[in-house]
């Protein structure tokens, strides 16, 4: 499977384009050199027959702290803040070491592989090692530090953290599949200086900024104390959404005119329903946002908030959601959805020339997804199933640039014994953390 | 895999009583004879080792419409309306025969079981049919068909449906899996005489009367308009609620007298979230009708408006909808949610006696969920991965009466072939009956 080959869907989704029936794509050196109706292809190339079938591009995840998979339901149905106090950062501040990173990386790409995700926006710490594993699996992400006034697992001052991060931003173009971004941890957590520090460095190297923003009604109300604005209002007067790719994860509780400002300054959003759902944080207004041409992908968030990194379930959720809380079934309807999960996810993170949908010329990365199960029969309209009834344990097949790592079912960069080994030893380091 | 055999698992989840790290269940003739730790097992029956995997009782659907597998995904993000009018009734109309029904009946089984169902309580039409095709399998369901002053693909007019609803009950006690019930389709579809003549039957036969109540606030307007009282307390008035086993579906729009009546009378509720979201009908007060004690169960409803008959995702979605409605993240905990789909699930139906939890000399109904996937580890809490992050796809094994209906991740009552082909053969008649 190498050089050049074909590949064959029942129903194949360009995004970009209208869906084909009995579609196909070519293949060649990692990038697709044609999309078509099957009958029309013309060529010897080996041929990767996925049916029964949808063929997609592969999903993005626009806003998670993918590491935080060792936390995964270790604390649930808490008040934030006895969640965060009492388990996640205890918990965070004792174990989180590169060599936890790494393990807890490659646990959750298996995951998010298995599922269809092809590429993260993602924020935590020691970020180099997550550099070394997505590059070693051919994964894809945008990665970045989140700067804050608080000692953290990787740096314990502010300075120190925009050292670091300096020091990753110029390792940029020595990696085929990783980007280092910035990040700015939250309008609560950082002060004015820092937060003009990280847009500095974001503007000043073209990375995207990446930060928490308006999440929380508490959030809301910290700000508006504290400087008489809004977050968005707050941040918008520091300039922070000015000439710069700004990435702004949650986004909850905006108010009319902040939709505005997100529309006038470019700002992209990576909305997590299920994350939002959970924590009980409220529920972001997207279709306000959609009605603005605002740019909103979709995202878990960690898995300590989720408790998975399934984009297939987020997307449910997102069309689910908005619809009951809207009281308007025709709300977030299935083909929006699906281009929130991929070309509009591909433009949050700013990678829409390569990924996010099936065009040639495109990185060749792109997913199929099995319709030879009870509950995808009979099939009517593909866009309806992928966000009302497929599961992320349909896809069959994941491509990145051209290299399968999920064939047929199985994940090729991992073996299935390895999972259970990486899962047994986290569980491990953490249980004797918290028994300390 | 007959008589006497022992499984075991990493996690066993009697649900009445507190979880058994390391459990097993001795199964004798279709019973459970013993439940503890493995190491106190003492015997040299065959064992099923289905490690690593948390054990519990079958997931319990406490209201859908089976057989609607045919229209899933045929027209969505409509208005209910529309989608009614122009799209299920037609369909319905058109195509809803008994041979139609024994094929979307199969589907839609080898779907649930799959996915840890193992009992359903179900109303649609050719009740008779599908009692032979769940018979058959040795799967659990209650049916009904709903009674209606409209024509139905069953009966065109509300006495011969009250015929055939006598003739159905007539013959309880010949199956083994099946029951009939007796069900009314709503406050706004039947008229007072009809719902008085539903009550006394399902009282003089004593079996559970099922009825939509409160779906949406269209209904809500229509009974208060019509009635001068909202559709709780319009049922109330007319005596439904008394002397019968009465399950509400939906229930989504009570105010709290209502709810109280729910309590007094002793009213069983089949709650759907997922089809509540979809067709935007709103947010049953469930955490309000749980203070008060009143039974809630989990429910898919029908696959046209879902689009999938899976009870994990009806978990997961109960559990993170009423936190973000409630903006407390306290609300319906991993532990409660799981209950409803199991053991309370069994209240609703009045099976509580058999199924619902593992306890000795209860029915072998119980599955196993695999642990070995990367978006289950690491694991410290088998209550939240079932709610927060496991799938119907994790489900490995299913057993009801002590029989296997998936063995190791096969289904053993159909081909794997047979799936697509029910599929292909539905939809083959859909779009014919929608072309002519």
């Amino acid at each position: 499977m190498v050089g050049e080959f074909v590949v064959r869907f029942s129903y194949l989704l360009p995004i970009a384009e209208a869906s084909i029936e009995d579609g196909a794509l070519l293949v060649r050196d990692g990038r697709i050199a044609w999309v078509g109706r099957w009958k029309d292809f013309d060529g010897d190339q080996e041929v990767i027959d996925t049916r029964p079938s949808i063929g997609m591009p592969t999903l993005i995840n626009t806003h998670t702290h993918t590491a935080m998979v060792f936390l995964r339901g270790l604390a649930d149905d808490l008040p934030l803040f006895r969640w965060l106090q009492d388990y996640i950062w205890p918990a965070e501040g004792k174990l989180v070491k590169p060599e936890l990173v790494r393990k807890a990386y490659k646990l959750a790409i298996a995951e998010m592989v298995s599922g269809g995700t092809g590429a993260i926006n993602d924020m935590y710490f020691f970020q180099e090692v997550a550099a070394e594993v997505i590059e070693e699996i051919g994964f894809r992400g945008i990665l970045a530090e989140g700067l804050i006034d608080f000692p953290t697992p990787s740096f314990s001052k502010p300075k120190e953290g925009i050292r670091r991060v300096e020091e990753q931003l110029k390792l940029n173009g020595r990696f085929k599949f990783v980007k280092f971004g910035v990040a700015l941890h939250a309008p609560y957590s950082c002060s004015k200086e820092l937060l003009k520090k990280g847009h500095a460095l974001a503007k000043d190297h073209g990375v995207p900024l990446h930060m928490h923003v308006a999440e929380t009604l508490d959030e809301v109300k910290q700000i508006t104390e504290k400087y008489g604005k809004r977050p968005v209002e707050y941040l918008n007067s520091l300039g922070l959404f000015d000439e710069v790719h700004f990435i702004a994860a949650h986004s909850v509780h905006l108010k009319e005119h902040e939709i505005q400002i997100y529309e006038e300054k470019g700002v992209r959003v990576a909305h997590d329903p299920e994350s939002n759902m959970k924590l009980a944080s409220g529920v972001a207004p997207i279709p306000k946002m959609l009605q603005r041409n605002v740019t909103v992908g979709l995202a878990t968030d960690g898995a300590a908030s989720n408790n998975d990194l399934d984009m297939f379930s987020e997307m449910r959720s997102a069309a689910l959601l908005h619809k009951v809380v809207g009281m308007d079934p025709t709300l977030m309807d299935a083909r929006t959805v699906v281009e929130m999960a991929t070309l509009r996810g591909s433009e949050v993170l700013g990678m829409e020339k390569y990924i996010g949908s099936l065009e040639v010329g495109k990185s060749a990365d792109f997913i199929a997804v099995s319709l030879d199960r009870p509950h995808l029969q009979p099939i009517y309209d593909p866009y309806s199933h992928l966000v009302y009834a497929a599961k992320s344990s349909d896809v069959s097949w994941v491509f990145i640039a051209g290299k399968p790592l999920k064939s047929n079912g199985k994940l090729t960069f991992i073996e299935e014994g390895e999972i259970l080994e990486l899962g047994e030893s986290l569980k491990r380091e953490v249980m004797e953390a918290l028994r300390e």
